[in-house]
């Protein structure tokens, strides 16, 4: 009942527009009574976005079962792909709200109060993961933030491509970037790459007769984020 | 006429509630006809947000008299300052607000527009000055996002604790934080230390066969300032 809830809500919003049509004409079209309709939906925007309860509640389980020791920028990457899966597994569906969601003020707002509450997951997790650091709680804010909107720059620009494309590479591409600047542990690569970050510092690497010329030398892949070779650099050379 | 009309608003949104109060009531104590609020306010939720619109057109502006020559990123924080100055122009209103905005959640979701229209400026700012960029839709994407949440954590911060506290210092770290992992050009820095570089670094001194695995080599001696450091590896890692 809920589907076909859905599928007469989009036939009626596309056929003649979302504020034109009541949550009358649905339950008519969908043949069932108006107290179905609100058994599955609390308004005429949620049934817009049938999916996004489901899948948030899907998110915060992913992230309660994350491994304690993994990387949680790593976790909340992972998370937001479930996000696109949702997305993906009906890509014309997709396309359709997309539009829908562009024309309709309302629906923007009610789409900009779903994204916000998966970066409050998001930057739940990372603050609790991440309690231990001094910035942490700015810094769970920012990333899940970035993490966000790497996540919407992809699925957007499928989307405005009418879903043509391969948006899992767009997305691997998107959340990278994030993942490089903000990352704990190394970015997602290749097995055949080293196991360390993405700066390399050997702190006393030359030594000279006097401790005071001890040389750093360190390794950074060009695009490594400069707060990261700061951080590294700055452990090796002993808080000058 | 509009000040009195905010004024009238907010004393009875604080005395009766938000929902509770209609537009009807506002006018009646602020002594205007009906038709003065909706010269000034589209809507009931407007008038509680009723200095973004200013805010958003000295922002738009700002970014578009910024040096073509200048950092983006660094232009953008600016930018976002001018949301604290007007939060910070008047504390007990700010706060009274906040606490308004957690209370109801159709307020709530008018504000992610405001803040959503301003990370559309910043973003548009940074796509337009990086525009050279491969991945610079991308990059103004998560940037704008990572601005406005860095602002937003200082701000929030702030408003929670009653408008206590040293709010600059605290916007400074939050802004400081995303610039040190966005920014194109270096931290202020010592003028009168500028003289030649104790770290020697060597730019693409290893390079892969990929492009994005060239690596930096840096050699510093133990005891080098860290700001010498910073700005020669950074003129060596380009525009991480």
């Amino acid at each position: 009942m809920r589907d076909s809830l859905v599928k007469a809500a989009f036939q009626l919003f596309l056929d003649r527009g979302f504020e034109q049509t009541t949550i009358d004409d649905i339950v008519a079209l969908a043949g069932v009574g108006r107290r179905s309709f609100f058994r599955y939906f609390p308004s005429k925007e949620d049934v817009v976005f049938p999916d996004h309860e489901g899948c948030l509640v899907e998110m915060t389980e992913y992230l309660r079962d994350a491994p304690a020791d993994g990387d949680p920028v790593q976790q909340v990457c992972e998370a937001a792909r479930l996000v696109l899966r949702m997305y993906a597994a009906d890509p014309l569906f997709s396309v359709q709200r997309y539009r829908l969601t562009r024309e309709v003020p309302g629906l923007r707002a009610h789409e900009l109060s779903v994204v916000w509450r998966y970066e409050l997951a998001l930057a739940e997790h990372l603050r609790e993961r991440g309690a231990g650091r001094a910035d942490g709680a700015l810094r769970a804010d920012v990333v899940a933030a970035a993490v966000v909107a790497a996540h919407n720059h992809a699925l957007r620009t499928w989307l405005r491509a009418d879903g043509e494309g391969d948006v899992q590479a767009a997305m691997n591409e998107a959340l990278g970037y994030v993942a490089r600047a903000f990352s704990d542990t190394a970015e997602p690569r290749d097995a055949s790459a080293d196991a360390g970050g993405a700066a390399s510092v050997s702190g006393g690497g030359v030594r000279g007769e006097n401790p005071d010329e001890e040389v750093v030398v360190l390794l950074a892949r060009k695009g490594t984020p400069l707060w990261r070779v700061v951080r590294d650099v700055e452990d090796a050379l002993g808080g000058s």
